[in-house]
């Protein structure tokens, strides 16, 4: 499924990073400039982006659902994430799109595995059952610490809270280390950005590198 | 449920058989003679047995999801398993309760591995890390040819049709086939049942083999 052979086969990217990191922000970016430079793409995210898988969002999320245990947790969101692996992404691969996804496989590495304290073999076992081959090409890393991730959730009175949302500054710091352990498991694929800068700068930053990736530059 | 006098430890039984080979009223028999006998027990059946379990069961027998790819239906199952083991039948059985549950991990051996043509090891490895120990003690299956079963669902009008029910004959006998594989796989715990019999003379049948069990013949 990795296009080796760039554009022509699709190009699967994804954004990681903890709440706060400004992922929406630059994933609207990215979008803006890939239309700019003429490239085909969709634009999706974890957990939903099906119907299936959106109507397990509602379940995962869910207030009220907060007697979840975490390995339902790691299956419902690896079964929401496998329908979204076969109704969305790998359509739009076959048709050469690029996608660009806010959250997978590496987010169940960090919320799942780091934040509740699950085995990340497990985990990883259990989502490479849900998406077999189709990784992503590229990971963008926006790296924030936790703690300011966490102040510019609070800053922003618009955002919906939601269960996951619900966990203290402990569980924030696990998921940063989580995710630090999982960058240096798939060095090949992931690209660490600083996400203190601004989000135009990210994205700039991304679309470069993204179209070197592509061999447009 | 039901509140009597309690055994000395908790036993984990459940019902098995294809659609329509009588486990639901069968159950209900049990259900009535534990009571009769004075043991506590509580029954439940899957897919749902708690509330966020319950949630999934609308997503895993919705009509109007057929989209639902194979591997997504076991990773769901597997999740609405996790959460009914560890919010029903392990607080049952650290209770000394009896459990008496209708379809459990090998349903999914039988549907999603056989029905669905997937490799049972790896159903089986995701079941494993959804329920961990917590296996039945006993399980009774009620052999019936799939078309018996099937004539008997048509039979009866009163029954409602879920996203399950909407399957072919040859996708039954691979069920039947796959349930016969996974008898064998587990033979110190599987119990075959005639079910051509009535289904009181079922039930006795079961209540017979239960009570060596518990000791108390």
């Amino acid at each position: 499924m990795s296009g080796k052979e760039k554009i022509m086969s699709g190009f699967f990217i994804t954004l990681e990073g903890p709440d706060g990191s400004g992922k929406t922000t630059v994933g609207n970016k990215i979008a803006e400039k890939l239309t700019a430079e003429n490239i085909a793409y969709i634009k999706t995210r974890e957990p939903g982006g099906s119907p299936i898988s959106e109507k397990l969002r509602e379940v995962i999320l869910g207030i009220g659902n907060e007697a979840m245990d975490p390995r339902t947790e790691v299956l419902l969101i690896a079964a929401a994430r496998r329908q979204h692996v076969v109704e969305t992404i790998r359509p739009a691969l076959a048709e050469n799109l690029v996608v660009l996804c806010d959250r997978f496989l590496d987010s169940s590495l960090a919320y799942q595995a780091g934040g509740r304290n699950l085995d990340m073999d497990e985990v990883l076992a259990i989502n490479h059952y849900a998406v077999e081959d189709t990784m992503p090409d590229r990971t963008y890393y926006l790296d924030v610490p936790a703690e300011v991730g966490l102040e510019r959730i609070a800053a922003n009175k618009g955002r919906e809270i939601n269960r996951l949302d619900q966990e203290d500054i402990v569980y924030h710091q696990r998921v940063g280390r989580a995710y630090a352990e999982v960058m240096n498991r798939f060095p090949e694929r992931f690209k660490r950005m600083d996400a203190m800068q601004a989000p135009d700068a990210i994205a700039d930053a991304i679309i470069a590198d993204l179209l070197t990736c592509l061999g447009r530059k």
